[in-house]
């Protein structure tokens, strides 16, 4: 998580393969791996020169991610309007605890994903509005009413294709490098290894104003199950 | 979680409050409750125009946060350089159900530091890098020898200045929204709430060649209790 490697012949020069190109994964299952283990992005742009950043809830749908956010936000609507943006996401998956701090780490999957949002309207949008809630609560629009027309008007829903070179997956696992060939008979005695670390759920929490005894939905359910 | 709002005169005007203005803050004390509440964040910047995302381990230092990367990394020379850069971090902390996919939402905790980096040298570099490795494993420095030459020659370190309206931090908790008058009978006698979840560590695994019984250093078992 030290260095800004990419891959990809369509990537900003800037994203292209630096160092650690070990880190650097470019099978579109690695990246789509990646994406479908998170809902939370963060959407970077820039704004008068300056980068812009809002963390983000996302679901992929085949070629595409789906986002949304209120159309009373001024700069969200900017970049729905044609600026260049990028979705990132990364998982914590460790911290690597090496002989040295120098060869300590993080295990981590990320992702970047580059391109021009596209806002969505009229039927596409009701369709990227309900896939993005089905794939953070599983199931969730089978359980209430759709949208309705004042909610819709308040919403903003765009998607950002993924294009092939648009992207780029970095993925650190497993232990610290190996121990180094000058390492002392204290280093290498001493303990190394890793912390793995996992976004866990707990138990659903009724709203106070829940009727005693409502059931948890399916949809809540499976959210549950999925990190546990 | 779907609009982005900010605070803070110098701050770009894309990121000044918009919409849930409930849900930005400007105490201080929030921005480092929630910069020292992670370790892992987003730092973005602008490169030929487009947006350059790279994901970071950080640490907060009083008015500053401290990162470090490869000298190798072309495009990190390049922020350090004096591109304007912003650092964002993002925890999630549930998922609100509520009784509409509208008023469906995430509970998070997330900040925005807007600068430019300044590349640290000589004693200023070693002390950086150190508040880092103890920061992201809690006193892990005195366990382990120091960084060689070497070592500080290949690593880049930085600072980002936290300065008055040079950040936004946005917070949601609580339940969901409360119902909405016209919601049916049926909505009113169903479930609603928050799924939380938190970032878990598990049991220290050690390396393949580490000795059988050597004990975990007091740094990893800090890290441990941190996230239990």
């Amino acid at each position: 998580m030290t260095s800004p490697d990419a891959t990809g012949p369509d990537t900003p020069r800037s994203q292209r393969i630096g160092r650690h190109c070990e880190r650097s994964r470019s099978e579109r299952a690695a990246l789509d791996a990646v994406l479908d283990s998170s809902a939370v992005g963060t959407l970077s742009t820039v704004i008068e020169g300056r980068p812009w950043v809002v963390p983000m809830l996302y679901a992929r749908d085949g070629d595409r991610l789906v986002l949304h956010g209120s159309t009373g936000a001024g700069a969200l609507r900017h970049v729905a309007a044609g600026s260049p943006a990028a979705l990132s996401v990364v998982l914590l998956d460790g911290l690597v605890v090496a002989q040295t701090t120098f060869e300590s780490s993080a295990n981590y999957r990320s992702a970047v994903v580059h391109g021009v949002l596209r806002p969505l309207t009229g039927d596409e949008k009701v369709r990227a509005l309900n896939l993005l809630s089905d794939s953070v609560i599983p199931g969730r629009t089978a359980e209430v009413r759709p949208m309705n027309g004042k909610e819709l008007a308040a919403t903003l829903a765009m998607e950002l294709a993924i294009t092939d070179g648009g992207w780029t997956v970095k993925i650190r696992s497993g232990p610290p490098a190996p121990i180094q060939d000058d390492a002392t008979d204290d280093e290498r005695a001493a303990w190394t290894g890793v912390v793995p670390t996992t976004i866990t759920a707990g138990d659903p929490l009724p709203s106070p104003w829940c009727p005693p005894g409502a059931p948890v939905p399916e949809s809540v359910r499976r959210l549950v199950a999925r990190h546990r």
